[in-house]
């Protein structure tokens, strides 16, 4: 039997399993698949295609802000990453290391880059001379490695895709401007492209990235009422211009270590957007990065009809010009399980054509989100589908935040706060005196974690909510991915 | 001092040093550099781009070919590459190999993929069960590794870029038809986008992919009349499909294994694209592919000149649509500095602009290929520079072509084959017939190797240019990277 015609049989509902759900989903709408390696993924063509499209619209931005693409080794001899010692100390235990190669043991071991830090500042200490040199402004798309011990497609897998973007910087100044606006770069993506609303701000000393000053974040909510960390922004300071040795001479003539940033976003955004917007059904995919925005179902019964039917649904493609739009021409299913496919699939628009269709000039439109059906006339479909995807673009966004502001909470005291934790979930805002040991305590007993300081918060002067100590601001708490 | 500023010193003349001219236009034009890993290269922004617009035409050409992409893991069991025979032999000498990961030693020992087959085909057995879920038609944009002891930036790199399709179909003739078609996506991308003439055509049984029934390849003359293998298409009939149990069940309900095709092309093609065009002054990039089609160098002596210059020349940047255009707007080197840099970095069209030309409502274009100098009004430029674009892409394709029609020779005795491959090579089209032991003894002699039967020869009776036996037609020989 093939694959396709096990498909219908459902996902496990969200509600009933969420975890299932999420396997279910992947699965069954081939989105990816677990490798004989454990802990790494197979990203299929449909899961791909959603990744192209993530990358068109990141890649644009990127460029868009001054941003240009580079590639760089992915084996970095060992020593190199021992030159930042908090770097090291984060990374150390997810390495993969390559000891032999060319049919012989290596004199240094190489690491898979877990990240590039360490060998793109190593080139950059050569690059970089003077102030005329900055800023360097490079972005990377490439894989990476870090051993997962309990590994979820796409959320964490061994290896990855993503960018990572790495500047240097004449002033400290300019880096932090850098990181605030890369921060703003994928907050803009999320919640414009993926239709996913964003809280964003700094990360806790203890969340921030293994070598950085501090961390900027974006942290979404996914259905179950988690967060997922989404993207980040590092301001660098100087720690790796000093491991490095990047130097430069400024205007005066004295020799200065630049400033840097680096920012990631990987293919984990895809296991967001499908936590975010999906429900019983299966995937709900936005418009703007949906691999099809619509799909055309074909439906008749004789012979006759068929030729009919096909030869309109091809005209009526070609007609809908550079919107990603699928014919479904598969003659070994009924179109009623094309209907339960691409509704588990996540298009985000159906468009069924039959024979009394084509004689009204008319097409069924049927909204993924809502399940709304719509006559709408043959004539001007691309205008009227172009519209609709945007209503849905919308629609879908707007339903994640009013799902994120039922779930928000301002909690005061500790007892309420272990009792949402353990209970309905959620994002908590809480007052925290920023001391380590408190945020410990906290994840030890409830499990939520300090998922950002805020950068929208109103200041306002409170009490730990652990501690009682005094505290500048709410933090946001939650469990997470 | 700045990077830039040492730009202008010049490059080896080709024609005293070709290997050093190599070397001198890829670090002065800051394609690309040496990494600290021995072998591994770091692809520069200026040379990414380049690797960016041949990577965007080729997978258009993939996607107007029905493929789809899709990504695999980089990290292959050691044991999936001992099924197939040949291709373990083939490629176990190169293998980068992971031992340890996680802070512990592996079980089994993982290899970078020096290519996919391995992986990708396991996962293909166990998608394919049915006539139905034929073919599968996949590509994937990746990194691999194969170690390297003499390696070349872009040539033979122990990491470099490429995309591997990998393809599985239901009979013979369709795999063979896809190896074949994909031969001529390879073909047209090479002459009309990078301008290169290709030879097309099988390679011989010794110059094969290990583990393929037969490899296709396309064959390039470089600057020094060497041949450089672009780009090959193997069909690989069902050898991985019985190695890797990709069984299927027919529409007659028998089982069947499957039958397949890989292809690629990587980083090496940038390679190739410097040694086909470039000259003394540097480097000659094609118009469909150059990083940036044209560059503005505005031009002014006094302060306000500037201003005036400057100005009008963002409006005219703004006023070339999406032709890839770089306003040279550098204040720290003269223009006579940026006019030899950007011929030494190989843009196709220089725009001049200065304070007389804007009285003229005029600009200067000075074609990179011939140096010739054109007064052209303002007006309707962007009309202007497309149709010029396109004559120096046709022009650069013409020159490379009679080049390789000066120094392509029918020979057919051994000693002038000796002579011609010692002295002024090129490539030699002989008979050969087809005994292993000819080819070994001719490679040893003389360094040249087979490099294709060409597909387009007119069938010609002969003898061995070696042994003198029956030869069913010429084969192509040439030294090569």
């Amino acid at each position: 039997m093939a694959k396709a015609q096990t498909a219908n049989k459902g996902v496990t509902p969200r509600s009933e399993d969420y975890s299932k759900w999420y396997q279910d989903v992947i699965a069954k709408a081939e989105l990816a698949d677990y490798s004989p390696v454990k802990g790494s993924m197979v990203i299929r063509p449909y899961g791909y295609a959603l990744w192209e499209n993530i990358q068109k619209a990141l890649d644009k931005m990127f460029k868009d802000t001054g941003h240009v693409n580079a590639y760089f080794p992915m084996l970095i001899p060992m020593s190199f990453l021992k030159r930042e010692a908090e770097h090291v100390e984060g990374f150390a235990p997810e390495l993969a290391v390559v000891t032999h190669a060319g049919g012989k043991e290596l004199e240094e071991p190489l690491v898979v880059r877990p990240t590039s830090e360490t060998i793109i500042n190593e080139m950059y200490s050569q690059w970089v001379q003077s102030y005329r040199d900055l800023p360097i402004l490079i972005n990377q798309w490439a894989n990476v490695v870090r051993w997962e011990l309990r590994p979820r497609l796409f959320l964490r897998t061994t290896e990855f895709l993503w960018q990572e973007g790495h500047t240097a910087h004449a002033t400290a100044a300019e880096a932090e401007a850098e990181a605030l606006q890369m921060l703003e770069v994928y907050r803009t993506f999320a919640e414009d492209f993926a239709a996913i609303p964003v809280e964003y701000g700094r990360k806790s000393h203890a969340e921030k990235f293994a070598g950085a000053v501090h961390t900027y974040t974006i942290e979404a909510m996914m259905g179950d009422k988690k967060a997922l960390q989404s993207g980040t922004s590092h301001n660098l300071g100087q720690n790796f211009a000093k491991a490095f040795n990047i130097e430069f001479q400024d205007e005066k003539g004295e020799m200065q270590h630049a400033w840097q940033t680096s920012w990631g976003m990987s293919t984990r955004m895809i296991g967001g957007i499908i936590m975010a917007h999906g429900d019983d059904k299966g995937l709900i995919f936005p418009p703007k990065l949906a691999p099809y925005q619509a799909v055309i179902v074909p439906i008749f019964r004789t012979d006759e009809d068929k030729a009919l039917v096909m030869a309109a649904a091809k005209e009526l493609k070609g007609q809908l010009g550079d919107l990603r739009v699928h014919l479904d021409a598969r003659d070994t299913v009924t179109s009623g399980f094309k209907f339960n496919d691409w509704e588990m699939r996540g298009v985000p628009v159906r468009i069924d054509l039959g024979p009394k269709d084509i004689e009204k000039e008319q097409v069924v439109l049927v909204r993924r989100d809502t399940g709304e059906k719509m006559f709408v006339p043959m004539a001007g479909l691309q205008e009227r589908l172009t519209t609709l995807l945007d209503e849905i673009q919308t629609a879908l966004f707007e339903r994640a935040k009013a799902f994120r502001a039922a779930n928000t909470h301002m909690i005061d005291d500790y007892e309420t706060f272990k009792t949402q934790v353990a209970g309905d979930g959620g994002f908590i805002h809480a007052h925290w005196c920023e001391d380590a040991a408190c945020e410990t305590k906290i994840k030890e007993e409830t499990k939520a974690t300090v998922r950002c300081y805020p950068m929208n918060a109103v200041p306002e002067a409170g009490s730990c909510v652990f501690c009682g100590k005094p505290s500048q601001g709410r933090v946001i708490f939650a469990k997470s991915y």
